[in-house]
């Protein structure tokens, strides 16, 4: 399955939604110029899909092996995560003063897409470390940055996030570990760990020369629930004063999950403490760890989000690939009896465009909540405030259209879409994973309809709405779609009960990350109509249209689920849904 | 998982969707009284849960493996066809003269219903073989059929059907397997047969003491393309004039394919007179082939639409058990913090609701097109007309939304979803074959749009909306969509290029089975209101008002994809598609 990186489609969608000339106007991301752009967009491209693609079958093949508390790698990751490191793609959004680059997180977003592209169960292991290095960079102490965030930066080290325990999911508030502060001897000062956690991604492996994992725990007579909740680095090596590395911890990797897809992730099962000698250090305030934790979560989301866009853009190559080879009938009506291309056929094209415009769709939504959010860095409060809104409908619609486009992508393959050897089936597996990780669809349309949707007493979505209603130009279908958000979240904000609202956050979530997705499609559109990315004008056209005209409808098919309120789900009683 | 079977659900969906009771008025059908349905389908639904599906998952695990050219299935499934065969599941709807016991086809559905809720890769063993019987009951000669038929009817042995070679799948007229004459000796009158045939499901295993292979070949001199293809039937051993077995006949099983899913199911390449020895018999006339195998392809398409519910009633059993034990959070907002099973949230409930109202919704279709089958095996020609409207709109839509639910099904599962042992990730690997073979559901969208909406001039289908509309009583969601089936019906049928139509097949496809499905749903709950099936009352009510409250509306939101035109597919150049 070859593969090209969609080098052009991302960067008008760092132009043209992400905004990326205004981001570098400012003084802290004047690096952002359009060279730099331009060389770091077509650089990751191009080595994600030289060097990380070409793994992507095999990783699934071989998967991730547990071998005495070692986990190994499929043949080729070590050195393809070597070349990454070396070429310095891990550092570009990570702040100057510890060997990054300080550039635009829209930049790290967009590194991630290819390698994710690439290999997305390799991409993983970057990704976490992301989470990691965010973390620490937000609520480390002078010496923890210090001491761990250049490593991290440079990706020589690897972060990982544990948080989930087997009673303690969706519900962290449930979860057991503990730590107990040490008050003698050489880690005076600092906390024996001890707890079981699970899922937890890349938990164990041999590609970075130490691995930082950020572990959620209890202090002693901590509150009960999520108020009691503190946050640790607790490092696979001791690392000493002057940053070598020392022995190792008292944490292992007791188990690798059996999973449906991502098979080259180590999925771990991580024990701490077993001797009763694992040692960790509080990042941050006591108690104040599930904070720390959302404060990465949102950019994570995004990057899960992005996922949508990863295996959609894969998908959609390999089947617009399969399309354009596979010759099966002539056109129907036709009067050359010729046997054709699929891709000929009508809803072959049906079917690529709309994984095609679902792909791009995601993309724009993508950037624009990249841009939004390095707005908000700049200090632009009304931008990090949308991008709030922003955040659950990337994760969750672009979760639910990867898996869409995935499986369109084996319908297009016909029986061979079937077969394990084309690759289809892969990313179909693959792209499972994301609705459910980084908090469930589920979790992200709840944060939408109750935290999201009453910033600003509901201000900052209603503004998003109008904004696309008065931006709407003739496109009457996206106009009505936004307007039927606005009508849908003002329902929910002042009449609906909070049952009400949560029984339609998901359709209501999926609404509107479609008109904020067509939206910036058609901006992509305008932008390409006055003169940008001649190249792509074309076929920008067709994929727009077929989202403003296809797709758009559909979602407003939505809205009587988004406002039909949860008395119906509660007909019946919890024995009532068995047979 | 523990799956139960549903068995009160199918009595109510034959009983009103199919009219059993009608059905059982003819003489023909006289046998399908109400205590014999009764004991049909709890037994089949006994057998089912309790033999075959405890064998679903090790089936996944172990597959079916190929050694030296044999099929070796996976441990108990021999014994477990074994009893399906003794217990005479097999013979439900074959003709009496064979040995069957000559009940409706709604019967036949529902016992492969059963064993496909219970073991969907080992139920594409009789699936198959009901194949090959219908062609041999309606095409062979009277000698065919006293020899092979009350084998096949028993289960004793199995029929496959041959008709994909690689460069011949939707286009069966592509493909290049020969039968050439046989002029002297032992078998002159027959053939000999050449070819290589793919995806041959169950094409070789040793359940069966012999396998019945339908071939698609070309005679010499056969005009080209699909009016060249007669209909063989090969046997894995050449059977004696009294029907003993005889030496084996000169075909194999090359390869089995790697698949996705349905593990235990083996998909052979198989290939046919690799010593130039392999005789076959034609069936039926020279060069109709192909009307041959759509005979009976109608019925395998309702079976394969019955995956759908196959796979729905399972992921949703699993998914309401999940979260019925597993326990996570107190419900947002109330006073009590004790965290409570999942199933108390309402977007849990939202999923499981949508399940269950898409799983009944295709089980309440599906009995109505087998019912309508019935009816024009006894004569009924309206209703023959109707059936060939619905086998599509099972077929397509059921399949995917087999998808859907099995998708949802992980979802519900969170976390766990995504790994193997919980077993929701098998069903969605399992369903997604379904929308691909038996015809792609693009090709029944197709057979929709251009011949099925053509019968008596449009009026099959349009006669079938307006029976919808008038029926709707107050439910204006359902008779708005039915209104606008019909419509986009017209527009197709009277304005509409073939583009046009073949461009909006499959949104128009998923629209009208939605219209009939949620009017099945309707008439069911008019029928608990009457008096009927008391216990399953309150949870019919819950799921048929979430269809019709929800899904209806949702799938009125295509009518803009259905409606849209081949325009839009077609601005760009097949080259433009790539990167």
């Amino acid at each position: 399955m070859t593969y090209t990186a969609a080098t052009q489609d991302q960067l008008l969608a760092i132009r043209v939604n992400a905004g990326i000339a205004e981001l570098a106007a400012s003084e802290r991301f004047a690096a952002a110029e359009p060279d730099m752009v331009e060389a770091i967009v077509e650089g990751i491209g191009q080595f994600a899909a030289g060097e990380w693609a070409p793994l992507n079958r095999s990783g699934d093949e071989t998967g991730a092996k547990l071998e005495i508390g070692e986990v190994r790698s499929p043949e080729g990751f070590a050195e393809a995560y070597r070349h990454y490191v070396e070429q310095g793609w891990n550092a570009i959004a990570g702040p100057t003063a510890f060997g990054g680059q300080g550039l635009p997180f829209t930049l790290a977003c967009n590194v991630l897409e290819n390698l994710g592209t690439a290999n997305m169960a390799f991409s993983l292991l970057p990704m976490l470390s992301v989470g990691a290095t965010e973390a620490l960079e937000h609520h480390g102490s002078e010496a923890q940055k210090a001491k761990y965030l250049p490593k991290l930066i440079s990706g020589e080290w690897s972060g990982t996030m544990n948080l989930t325990e087997p009673q303690a999911g969706s519900d962290l508030g449930a979860l057991r570990t503990t730590a107990t502060p040490i008050e003698d001897g050489e880690h005076a000062g600092k906390y024996r760990i001890a707890g079981q956690k699970i899922f937890i991604t890349w938990g164990e492996h041999e590609l970075a020369e130490n691995i930082v994992h950020l572990v959620l725990a209890r202090l002693p007579d901590a509150p009960e629930g999520s108020r009691g909740i503190s946050l640790f680095l607790v490092p696979k090596y001791h690392v000493g004063e002057d940053g070598t590395l020392g022995a190792r911890n008292d944490l292992r990797c007791v188990s690798l999950e059996h999973k449906l897809g991502i098979h080259a992730s180590p999925t771990c099962v991580m024990s701490y403490g077993d001797n009763d000698a694992c040692i960790g250090e509080l990042v941050g305030a006591e108690n104040r760890g599930l904070m720390a934790m959302f404060t990465m979560m949102n950019n994570a989301r995004i990057n899960v989000g992005s996922q949508g866009v990863q295996i959609g853009e894969r998908a959609t190559q390999a089947a617009v690939a399969y399309a354009r080879e596979r010759i099966q009938s002539a056109r129907a009506g036709a009067a050359d009896k010729t046997p054709v291309p699929i891709i000929e056929h009508p809803d072959v094209r049906r079917m690529l465009l709309r994984m095609k415009a679902l792909t791009e769709g995601m993309r724009a939504l993508l950037y624009y909540t990249a841009g939004q959010v390095d707005r908000g860095t700049l200090g632009d409060e009304a931008a990090a405030r949308r991008a709030e809104v922003l955040v659950p409908l990337i994760k969750a619609w672009g979760t639910d259209a990867g898996v869409e486009v995935a499986s369109l992508g084996i319908q297009v393959h016909g029986g061979m879409g079937f077969i394990e050897e084309t690759g289809a089936a892969q990313l179909y597996r693959d792209a499972r994973i994301a609705p459910i990780y980084e908090g469930t669809n589920g979790i992200q349309a709840a944060d939408l309809v109750t935290r999201k949707l009453g910033l600003e007493n509901g201000a900052t979505f209603a503004g998003l709405m109008d904004e696309i209603v008065r931006d709407a130009g003739g496109e009457d279908g996206l106009a009505q779609l936004a307007g039927a958000c606005r009508t849908v979240g003002e329902w929910m904000r002042d009449d609906a009960s909070l049952d009400d609202r949560l029984a339609g956050s998901v359709p209501f979530c999926t609404m509107s990350a479609v008109a904020v997705a067509g939206w910036q499609l058609l901006r992509q559109l305008r932008a390409i109509d006055a003169g940008e990315f001649a190249g792509l004008a074309d076929a920008k056209r067709a994929t727009v249209r077929f989202f403003l005209d296809r797709i758009v409808p559909e979602a407003a098919g939505l809205k009587a689920s988004a406002a039909a309120g949860a008395d119906g789900l509660y007909a019946l009683d919890s024995a009532q849904f068995a047979r």
